[in-house]
């Protein structure tokens, strides 16, 4: 028994094409004509499978199959269907469109279970419509208060509770989730971590934690021409150094921890005016939060340390702090002993990038899977799988909600 | 016999009122109506003093004394009168209207002498309004081209030919001075050197080369959080790491060379996006001429070296390259006596900045006199620089130009 990977292929390039871009990559933001044309195609396979489908005060969409005790927790899977601008047909999508082939799977094949099944849609993800990423399952799980997700207004200044009733998603609180046996998400890397490695199956034991910092150096602006450098209180000069001291510190740890300077600017900003203040980004990662906290205090010692040596001022101000997220060990076991069973290549690791299953796993055991990343790119249009990567994806998807839903009548074999 | 230190401290507050600013610095730019009331206030004390003025075509004003020899080349000192917005009362002023006392000093002594002397006033050499610095001694001496400078426009569309005949100022071509027996500026050193040392006078041997190159390293922009650190392109390490090393290398070499990295842009420059693309600029100076092309090398050779080990792509762009200018050995060891005979404390130095000097410098022997800015600040409204020091710059710059002009009838003692 197997999931049918040309159904899965087929469905996947029928929503490629809502919003597909000239590149054929997607533009499928949030609550967008777009994303209604999408959700309406989702509806649409779901209801031939006979679900029961639910829309949240969110407009995240549940479609729910009873197993044979409907009092137990539901096992939870699925992703999202939104885009960032000129974004990739993979991104989310693939973990939305796989969950409805292992549910057609389970159900054509007749398959008993204990346990209810329910795939889910979330809203807003990514992010770019409405700046908040994970806007649905944070919502849904207490991170977000309704009244500020509601508020919210994009670029246009159209406001989520407004476009969300104008592509007519907006449903009833009671139709949340609010506790689940399991969630699994399955998605692409977006890095280039397994297809580097060789591996098809990635197993994501947590999110890293993310600390951002904006550090500040204020010296005094002096004309590069008369103004000896020994005497100068070059504010870039002491952020170049202390950019580069803890690059050079982290790049010797070896170890998870990663640095990235990704905003910078400098005033005045003329060729010939020494610099008087400086802010760049300081964006640290691990993913454990004891570790990631060292790493920040380490930071801020080398920061203070130039400082004085510079005879420049220094200001740290933390701008964002996500700790991290620890996912299932049962369910990470789990699927390395479907892995090794199947015979499917695999590296155990962490996700760099937040994703709906980070909020979800406050409602219960939850896991990620990752596939391959052709080049590691992703939220652009040339973002790529391989199809023997994500049919190999979806069958494990596939084989451990079986397991979750203590289905008694498969066999893989 | 000395020169009236009451009289100049006079003109020096009377010319500090036009234009004056709430913080008592000064905003006279040029061919503006301030700078036509600058220059009023100067013709009024050259005629008082009985001196053949000059108007030439671009603004620039001579005053003539004449000598025993009229045939002779005159001896020419002055300044400028424009500044930059909210500038210092000090900044070209100072040069014009020491010009002016040492004329006057001259004259009410009745000292006789060979060479003419002519005493100027440059237009827009800040090029604040005109963006090109030096203008009216820029064109003079053939470095910029007549209808270039003509047609030149400031931020509202006005040309500089039309704002000039505006105030009244354009004269004929034939006013210019076109070969001088020497040129003598004395301006504030608009930096820290003399102040710190605590000399009086600062004997301009030249002016610093100044090489200006714009670089850029282009990686690849990717997620923060799922490229390992090893395997990313970030364009803005590889800029933080070429940075750094010019610095060390500049510092170690404790020459005369300075290095500035004044200008920089990060691309796409969001806190969590490693940079697939830097710019930023070097700016490079040293007296000597071969010297600076070696570092501009030494510089190229680095950001070569650094784009190999980073796997990024650079680009080197020459924006500007000065040469330097050496001003005449003779003056300087003139200037050299008359500190020597009068206990005057000097310190022989290059100028890291542009002034007319260096323009001049190519119609006859020249040099420059500094006198200490106070904490070493200009072009902004706390300039200042002391009156001892002024009154020493001044006598320095009176007996100088007796030597000059050949006076036969002077008495220092």
């Amino acid at each position: 028994m197997e999931i049918n990977s040309k159904r899965l292929h087929q469905r996947f390039y029928q929503m490629a094409e809502i919003g597909k871009t000239e590149k054929k990559g997607v533009s499928r933001l949030a609550l967008t004509k777009e994303d209604r044309v999408g959700r309406e195609l989702f509806i649409k396979w779901l209801k031939k499978l006979k679900l029961n489908i639910r829309v949240d005060d969110f407009g995240n969409i549940f479609a729910r199959k009873e197993g044979s005790n409907p009092s137990l927790p539901p096992v939870v899977f699925g992703s999202h269907l939104d885009s960032v601008p000129n974004g990739g047909k993979f991104d989310g999508t693939l973990g939305v469109l796989a969950a409805v082939e292992v549910v057609e799977t389970i159900c054509e094949n007749n398959i008993q279970h204990d346990f209810p099944l329910e795939i889910v849609m979330f809203t807003n993800e990514e992010g770019a419509r409405y700046t908040q990423p994970m806007l649905g399952s944070g919502a849904i799980t207490g991170v977000l208060q309704k009244e500020y997700v509601y508020q919210l207004k994009d670029d246009n200044g159209i406001a989520f509770i407004d476009a969300l009733k104008e592509i007519g998603y907006l449903g009833n609180q009671e139709n949340r989730v609010s506790k689940v046996k399991a969630f699994i998400e399955l998605h692409i890397e977006q890095g280039p971590v397994l297809f580097d490695k060789g591996a098809t199956i990635g197993i994501v034991k947590g999110i890293q934690g993310i600390s951002w910092q904006k550090v500040t150096f204020a010296g005094q602006a002096d004309h590069a021409g008369p103004t000896p450098m020994a005497q100068r209180k070059d504010a870039f000069v002491s952020a170049i150094k202390a950019m580069d001291k803890i690059h050079r510190w982290v790049s010797k740890l070896k170890d998870e921890t990663s640095v990235t300077f990704g905003k910078c600017s400098v005033s005045p900003n003329v060729v010939n005016v020494v610099p008087g203040q400086v802010t760049f980004t300081v964006d640290l990662r691990h993913p454990n939060k004891k570790i990631l906290n060292q790493r920040v205090d380490k930071v801020k010692e080398i920061i203070l340390t130039i400082a004085s040596h510079t005879e420049t001022e220094e200001q740290i101000e933390e701008i964002s702090f996500m700790e991290p997220v620890l996912f299932s060990e049962r369910l990470v076991k789990e699927i390395e002993n479907i892995c090794d069973e199947n015979g499917y290549s695999y590296h155990a690791m962490f996700s760099g990038a937040g994703h709906d299953a980070m909020y979800m796993n406050r409602l219960g055991e939850t896991v990620m899977i990752f596939v391959p990343s052709v080049d590691g790119k992703s939220h652009c249009e040339e973002e790529e799988s391989l199809w023997k990567d994500i049919y190999q994806g979806t069958d494990l998807l596939f084989q451990l909600v079986c397991k979750e839903i203590g289905a008694y009548s498969y066999d893989f074999k």
